[in-house]
């Protein structure tokens, strides 16, 4: 990412020892407020306009006992961890610097062209004389929000650390209505819960579905980015930010006082973390609004990451993709090649004798197909799962040498099908799924991306299906989260963008690391075939799970009755065909798939179009109306150009829409294509009724588009043209 | 390793269904009975010349119940494990086949050059009718001992399975004496105890020595390979061969029926074993003889192993060798650059901007000296500890990121060093201190032998003191066992031998892979710098330790006061010099350090003569006389050569041993120097008098030599040559 420098402010000032300091946002709004309490535990609290938005709330950490520093040959006495400590309580306050700082930056990709990183900071320094350790709390206050992190300074009395706990609470002003999933330390794949905070207990059980790993840790544990809304109209969110070396976040609720304590994932022995002086945990992020619109637009997780780590970013870029996918999915075809196998031996089963089953999906005639339709209407790249050896025991074994990430399965010609790709102007995207074994995935790693160089690959859809190998290690902890950051790093110095679903929430490192193109991490389009997902879910997730960067939702599913791909499916999407063009511009990211088979686009070519021209790189994006749970509507102007689209999505509730066009320049006119719910459309009995309508548009338009159950609408806008135009009429 | 094909004898033969079968030995002298108790469980026994020596032992596994297969979507419902269910009992035959076997292969290295590998086979195949299960148990009868394994075939109702515990028993026939050092999942570096079955419970705890990772399992563990005796004099061993994807075997003792069973090592979670059909365990190995000298000689472990994997073996051979190690194993200088540091992170920390503690062994100006000691004596190879970036917070941290395997410190300059070595004949070896930390190894990996191959190292002392990281698996867990076998093969790959410590014990691994030139795996030489070792120590290792394959033992102390390197070390080496010189004939190794100071060295000149000549590779050994616990006495003609090497040494008694050269070849004239414990010699008063006598030898001679308490002797041998050994006499 380019950094533009517009202004930087420094003011450095050490005050002196105080137990109670306080911090401003740049434009005054939110107010920070540390004291030490009576035992030395330090808090917080957070205010919003006047308004209590977090009551003061304690910080601090409790460590496993140390092991006192010991030499080799020292070994010869076994020592034993000693006491337990903790950085919890006992501090006392050594000083305070405070500064502000204000630049903006270019991202290489995103929803806006450049990002503005302001915040006023505030660091508190503590000593805990009981043990002669020094802690340090750094505070970054947004006009949106607030990131805090703690901070470990090399000293004598603290070089290495276990934690077997982060207890940083974040204390609510009420029972507020929160949008939540379980907390879980493997998956992040539910359906969204919309409750108060007093209704958790009671409704957790019914919300945790069945996955393919999963380990929910508590009755009232939740996870992050969690949004919450209170009485009175304020938005919050909870989540982490730059998570690098560290377990992910939880969220654990004292349901009687309404407070959340942080809950970190643990390792295969339950503790939490490993630590080396200097260091330091992620950001902890309040985010926090009256108008949830702002929820949308904060660029807090961004900004509070470290800058671009590549020097080189010119080989990454923005992909709009179909794939050799949803036929799997939907159990039509398979993702094996036989049926004939009992157990796979990577390396010695010889699959040239063995009998295909014939449901074999990435064959070279079917991946051919796609490659053509790829080309024939402008998508960047084809993905083809299930291309390599071990689909058939990959699943539920924790089976470590589960697949060879280089050899194709016999009736896949990868040189063949690349040079095929290549001479059409498509790329293939690389799939990689791990089955969660991840010493394995690391030991083929430079072989497997060696290969998609070789072929001419530039991006690898990653997974991490089923429990982790090394056995007892969570897909959140430190050992897996450092594993994913380290697959990333790897492949950037292979020039490859990285898709990683199943893996740890993101938060923010994609600004670090813009090779992270996508993640999964939360319940994705996949459901909508294993039963369905609720029809609130999109107008929830970019309030959570896009906060810490753009998810590979895999949008774009044109024929929403399951079983006409698979008679022994009878899932149902839960959605209109417009919602499912308009998630293009509510869900942003920068690889957007097109789902759906061939056959159902080219049945709805006129709907497709929409996909065909949506961007997926932008200069420019306005969250024009929004509600969690309830409707989001969003515009976005395509990178370096003028054409805008407009996004929006509504609940189970049928909903009308007044859409302001105010955004576009007064002094143009536009001719805007309307893709809109029929009126007869309804998620659950007419998802695929709609109605396309073009005409001119100003920035004085106001449209009023109604939305059916599950429904959406999407509006593509561009300038007029008088040559071709002159016939329209305005579009209302 | 290249196959000599003598002589082979196939006679399968497919029984009927029967519960009892024997097999006798080639010879005869062994029978194994196998039978089926009344429960369905299989058992077995095992006589030598007609004296038991296993009574009826079951045979059988714990399985963790199996979880049914699973496709993905089938994911949504979570399985649980089920029932437990066992491959223990409920049994019926379903057939056998038997088979002899004879040929005679060639090591690439080895005690000798030729070696025969003769058994008759029975395999056992058994049906479980309650699950519908088959196993198989094979039985390899040898003239010194028996191998058995288990097998499971491929088959539709066994293909995952996670194994809770092995129950192999080993049912002795009386309170044996025994060889033994405690059971542990993380260390083999304790001293011996010679006692009763029935005395290990109450001697387990003083035998515990603290170590720098340890896991003592049980009141009565222990390690195999086990070495016993009876009270009628016959000599019993057990152990395992083949050790490959699956955890190490320790004997847990029921001693009040004095019958050992496997107790595997666990991995973090508890679990023993995970595996995928077709597959089988390691052999489990008894070897019984009623000679001592027969368990020294036996080749039983290397012919259970599968032969070479490597087509060229070219690049293997066998290396004397000295090493920048001792001063600082004494504590004399350290492996450290500086004091300087809390901490290391690796990448970031400049330790140009460092002050060196002055006390950094491996320095360029050492290193020559070392080098220049090398080319001077005739050594291969000079080890250098210390080398590289990372030693200053190296141990006892668990630290995930120690080590980077290619950063030399600013005083050891890699390119310069090596030149130089080359230039004299001489090549540097590599170190690679993992910490453990095997994640971190296996990533820098590729680049660290890559940088080995560039400075032209072809041999790598690897090292994995401290807890394992991943954190909660054990040095001898299937995880591990998995990690160190990696290395080796990743190693052939750039052509380097591996010598790896603090590994797991070898089974024989090194027939198949014969880069695998060393290990450590049992308490070396160091520990005589840490407190001292007991004098009988030497004369156990060869029964237990080095059945499994060589060990880097580092012999060669020449100094026995370790504080005349170390003031604040008191330490005292537990052995004369001459014992010291035995060592390198009585420990078989193709890698064998002289692991003292130079400066030692040439204070006792004459002495290091016999380290400088003998040879590391034999084409024929004998073992003359041998008792465990008390002496050893072999020799050893060189590789394709006619000279000849004899070792001696005793335990803490004092002892004269009449050594009969009949091995010589009788048409010849020898000239022999004989390095002798001088009369007033003793491990702890006078360790380094000794006297060196030449003289005449033949076939006929009979030496008679004094061993001092600790002490040895050791002889070499080569022929007569009349224009310069007219004037010798005859040696007594």
């Amino acid at each position: 990412m380019k950094k533009l420098l517009i202004g930087f402010i420094a003011l450095w000032t050490m005050g002196g020892a105080t137990a109670q300091e306080t911090l401003q946002s740049p434009d005054g709004n939110l107010t920070l407020r540390f004291a030490l309490a009576d035992d030395g535990a330090p808090t917080y609290a957070l205010d919003y306009k006047g308004r209590a938005v977090i009551l003061p709330s304690r910080l601090g950490l409790e460590l496993r006992g140390d092991a006192p520093a010991a030499k080799f040959g020292e070994e010869l006495e076994k020592r034993d961890f000693g006491a337990p400590v903790s950085l919890y309580d006992g501090f006392e306050p050594i000083g305070t610097e405070r500064s502000t700082f204000d630049e903006t930056w270019e991202p290489v990709w995103g929803e806006q062209d450049r990002i503005r990183n302001h915040y006023n900071e505030m660091l508190v320094a503590l000593r805990q004389p009981a043990s002669g350790r020094v802690m340090n709390l750094r505070f970054r206050l947004y006009d949106d929000g607030l990131g805090l992190r703690y901070e470990f300074p090399e000293q004598p009395a603290l070089t290495y650390f276990v934690i077997k706990e982060e207890r940083t609470q974040f204390a609510m002003t009420g029972d507020h209505t929160a949008y939540w999933i379980p907390g879980d330390y493997d998956t992040q794949e539910y359906d969204y819960t919309i409750s108060r905070l007093s209704e958790i207990r009671s409704l957790l059980p019914a919300a945790v579905t069945p996955n393919s790993s999963q380990t929910v840790f508590s009755p009232t544990g939740v996870q992050t980015s969690l949004q919450l809304k209170t009485d009175d109209g304020l938005y919050i969110n909870l989540h982490e930010a730059a998570l690098v070396d560290y377990s992910c976040m939880h969220l654990d609720l004292d349901d009687r006082n309404m407070v959340f304590t942080s809950h970190l994932t643990p390792d295969a022995q339950g503790w939490k973390g490993y630590m080396q002086t200097p260091c330091h945990t992620p950001w902890r992020t309040i985010m926090v609004s009256d108008d949830a619109r702002q929820m949308l637009a904060s660029k807090l997780i961004l900004n509070l990451n470290e800058p671009c780590a590549l020097e080189d970013t010119s080989w990454i870029e923005p992909v709009k993709y179909v794939g050799v996918w949803w036929e799997m999915i939907t159990g039509k075809s398979d993702w094996a090649y036989t049926n004939e196998l009992p157990s796979v031996h990577v390396g010695q089963t010889d699959y040239t004798k063995v009998r295909p089953s014939g449901r074999h999906a990435a064959n070279n005639e079917k991946v051919k197909r796609y490659i053509d339709f790829a080309a024939d209407h402008g998508f960047a790249q084809v993905l083809v799962e299930g291309w390599n050896i071990g689909w058939e025991d990959w699943f539920g074994h924790t089976k470590d040498r589960v697949f060879d990430f280089v050899t194709p399965y016999p009736d896949f010609d990868i040189e063949a099908l690349n040079e095929y790709a290549h001479a059409k102007g498509v790329r293939l995207m690389m799939h990689h799924e791990t089955s969660s074994s991840a010493r394995n995935y690391e030991r083929c790693m430079e072989a497997a991306y060696t290969l998609m160089n070789k072929y001419g690959y530039n991006a690898v859809k990653s997974g991490y299906v089923g429990d982790i190998v090394p056995r007892g290690e969570h897909h959140y902890g430190q050992w897996m989260n450092n594993h994913y950051l380290y697959a990333v790093q790897r492949a950037a110095e292979h020039r490859i963008m990285v898709n990683a679903h199943e893996a740890v929430r993101p938060t923010g490192l994609c600004r670090t690391y813009p090779n992270l193109i996508g993640n999964e991490a939360a319940r994705g389009t996949e459901y909508q075939a294993f039963g369905g997902s609720k029809p609130h879910h999109v107008t929830i997730l970019p309030f959570t799970r896009l906060q810490g960067g753009p998810m590979d939702y895999t949008p774009g599913i044109f024929s929403m009755e399951v079983s006409k791909l698979n008679p022994e499916n009878d899932s149902h999407v839960n959605s209109t065909l417009c919602n499912q063009l308009a998630l293009y511009v509510t869900m942003y990211s920068p690889l957007q798939m097109a789902a759906d088979v061939p056959e159902h686009y080219e049945r709805y070519a006129d709907a497709f179009r929409f996909i065909e021209e949506v961007p997926v790189d932008w200069s420019e994006s306005r969250y024009l109306a929004a509600e969690p749970g309830a409707y989001i509507v969003a515009a976005r102007r395509e990178k370096g150009g003028e054409r805008w689209f407009v996004g929006g999505v509504t609940n189970e509730e049928r909903r009308t829409m007044e859409v302001a066009l105010d955004f576009l320049d007064p002094s143009k006119t536009y001719v805007a294509t309307l893709y809109a719910d029929a009126p007869t459309a309804d998620y659950e009995k007419n998802p695929e009724a709609y109605v396309i309508r073009t005409g001119k548009v100003s920035s004085a338009s106001k449209l009023k588009i109604d939305m059916a159950r599950g429904g959406g609408f999407a509006l593509s806008i561009r300038a007029f043209d008088p040559s071709q135009d002159a016939k329209l009429k305005r579009l209302k």
